[in-house]
């Protein structure tokens, strides 16, 4: 149990309410579950609704939303950063101990600080730093550098040879051997099952506070820039060099070869065809129907050159009749 | 070998043909390639040709089929379900032996008819149901129940910590602790490399008899009804809630905080991006094209707008030209 | 180090330059980071200003971009298929050592010459050929085949249960058991965390020299023929059979039963809905634009029925009036 005056002492902002600073709480709940000993946050007016019949023993929110706010509050300009602080520096889950688990198979060695979790592979000749926690079942293949405070979730594998081939004259495929390696910066968090491959002849960069969600696939000789964040199932074809700050949203695709550039915003589902050298947001998805609407619809973009040449045609021969006229 | 009025007396249905009863059968081949001791079925008339020439033992089919049937049968209502019955009942591989494999690591209790498989991981604090099969390479993080006769197939991870940010002042990401767990029903089935990540605050909910194939994401506090079904590499974003008995097709992105109702079908390949209240199918795919036409046609697509307002500006030419003469 | 005369001698080509056969190289770099040990390559005449001011020791290139050659050059038809060559037999990491890794869970006779890595489990009645290489934390259920030379990442799983199911009277899922196998040739190569599933009652087929990328999933029955790869995320749904020497890019997905001739090459992130019987390339992507430029052309997409039946309205009424005037 900590209380809001405790809270606030921490991390800033004001406690508002009768007797505010000594009301005591024992973690989070959203809005619409929390009881007397959680605290919770409003984030967006769209949940007033929840705001005004919350039962938690306080809310962290902005002052706009003092005057619907049935309990005490903890005020500040920004909630959600504000509640992810107090989250992280008093309720988060103990990271994980410190040491090699016992069935992992360590070719390196670890700084005593990071924590290596059962049957890990990690191999020879790789970096690993300060305080990076490396869940069960990850594998990391020789020569990559993982920076200090990096997490990775089970299932990860960095540093698999990247997909590059030759065509011989019979049409077979010939290998080209893999001899980069993956570069990952401080503050790095990579989800599960999530795959990095090693580069062809240069290295596959991931700078310093990237996050990547789950089975996201990252290519050879791909870069990504400081503080990037990507939802899952994300796919970056090699040698795509993608900008600082930046997010890509889930199950988008990034082509080969393209550069994106800082602060570019791709929604979920969009395929990057082309690179883009000016920030904003960029969208190229469908939006769906009912399944027998989709099919009218959806048939016609088969036609779409042809209706422009219909188009093209009321326009010549409705002139030609505005002249007569 | 089993003989057809074996089966019958235990799954239903009728043997026809002459001495059908008597008819031994060793497994099940598909119509064109089952020989004098296997037993096949007839599941769509589009298979009619096939059925002409099999040359199975015996053919498991619905009373229509029967007159173009050249060999024995069973007949009943429903083919599909009844090859399922009695492919699960007689010729099933042999489940794996219950018990924990000595190269897995486990942390928790586990019920002595589950089986568990080489190098696997699981958490401390997990519950894991009577009979469940959990095959090798799976993680299994702290706290995540599990219920009874749950499959989860290789490389499977349960419980890393879902994707939660907030953005400081200097553009880092800030981690939200992820405190929840993941809730798994009966008889849920996961396939290979799909993940599920643990709520943030709240749990994640996958309900009884729901069947995910491989490589599915699934974000944090997501809740799956019962029964429902998702084929391959579908994505699902932080706080959807999908509904009873749906389906979700291969590569389909189901954006985050949205609601499907109970009996909702989505194709293969599309984004759902807002919730769907009503049942039925939805699609939102693009045809594919040769190359070339694709360029010449779906270049179009950029200038759709433009192509209302020509449509528009001619409707109102014409109008015009209609009054006058 | 080696000379570039000791490499054609090996390789063919011919080198171009003063005293050129003797210019020793100790490896590869791309052209604009080479420098005065390294061997480079240009495989594309766009890459020709980087070419004008290499420093690299050597270059690979095609008799045409000679002129342009700063340095000794190695000529050859096919430089990309050259640099493969020397890189493969000249640079490559060495291949890990063969034998099997004491940590693995090998429930079958391997040969002496492949390599099973850290954590791999390879169940019962397995064959893998001479040479193989299986990464740390592979899956190989029981049953399957593995060719020689095939090399497997980290993370794959082959031989998982096929996605089966048929509904019964009360909506449940009744589990089609997956009795075939996985089939893998000779030359092949399996990305990480890619996944392959068995056959439900046939095998599924993976041909010699086939390479595929990064998490793929290959569902039950699928077959894929010699020499065709397939780049990251693909998603292969069940029982497609998909021809030799073909491509497929990054994130498409190819539904199930269809067929895909030979020499069909499919675009990244296209959806492949119905077969393909001629070689060729076929594309069914959309353009990304700027999010509001999106919104007002995409919207377009729901209303392409009502826009052909304004086109085919307007085109009544003008004949109409033509016919008048």
């Amino acid at each position: 149990m900590v209380t809001l005056s405790e809270i606030t002492a921490r991390f800033g902002g004001h406690c508002v309410g009768e007797n505010a600073g000594a009301v005591q709480v024992s973690g989070f709940r959203p809005l619409e579950s929390a009881g007397p000993e959680d605290l919770s946050f409003l984030t967006h007016p769209k949940y007033r609704d929840q705001l005004l019949i919350t039962r938690a023993a306080a809310v962290i929110l902005a002052p706009e939303a003092l005057p619907d706010c049935p309990v005490p509050a903890i005020v500040t300009s920004n909630p959600y950063l504000y509640f992810a602080r107090v989250a992280n520096g008093l309720f988060a889950a103990p990271r994980p101990a410190a040491g090699i688990h016992p069935s992992a198979v360590v070719e390196s060695p670890i700084p005593a600080s990071a924590s290596i979790g059962p049957n890990v592979w990690i191999g020879a000749h790789v970096e690993i730093g300060e305080e990076a926690v490396i869940h069960a079942n990850v594998s990391i293949y020789p020569g990559c550098r993982l920076g200090a405070r990096v997490l990775v979730h089970s299932g990860v594998v960095i540093g698999s040879d990247g997909f590059g081939f030759a065509k011989d004259e019979e049409g077979a495929w010939i290998k080209i051997p893999q001899t980069g390696r993956v570069i990952i910066g401080d503050d790095v968090e990579i989800g599960a099952n999530t795959t990095i491959d090693r580069g062809a002849l240069e290295d596959t960069v991931i700078e310093a506070g990237v996050k990547l969600d789950n089975q996201i696939q990252v290519a050879h000789n791909v870069k990504i820039g400081a503080h990037t964040a990507m939802a899952g199932c994300v796919g970056i074809a090699g040698s795509a060099k993608i900008g600082r700050r930046c997010t890509v949203g889930g199950g988008s695709i990034i082509l080969g070869h393209l550069i994106l550039a800082d602060d570019v915003h791709i929604s979920a589902g969009t395929l990057v065809g082309k690179s883009i050298t000016t920030p904003g947001t960029y969208t190229g998805t469908v939006p769906f129907l009912e399944h027998g609407d989709w099919r009218k619809n959806f048939a016609r973009l088969r036609h779409l050159e042809a209706m422009t040449d219909k188009i093209r045609a009321l326009e010549t021969r409705l002139a030609e009749l505005e002249k007569k006229t």
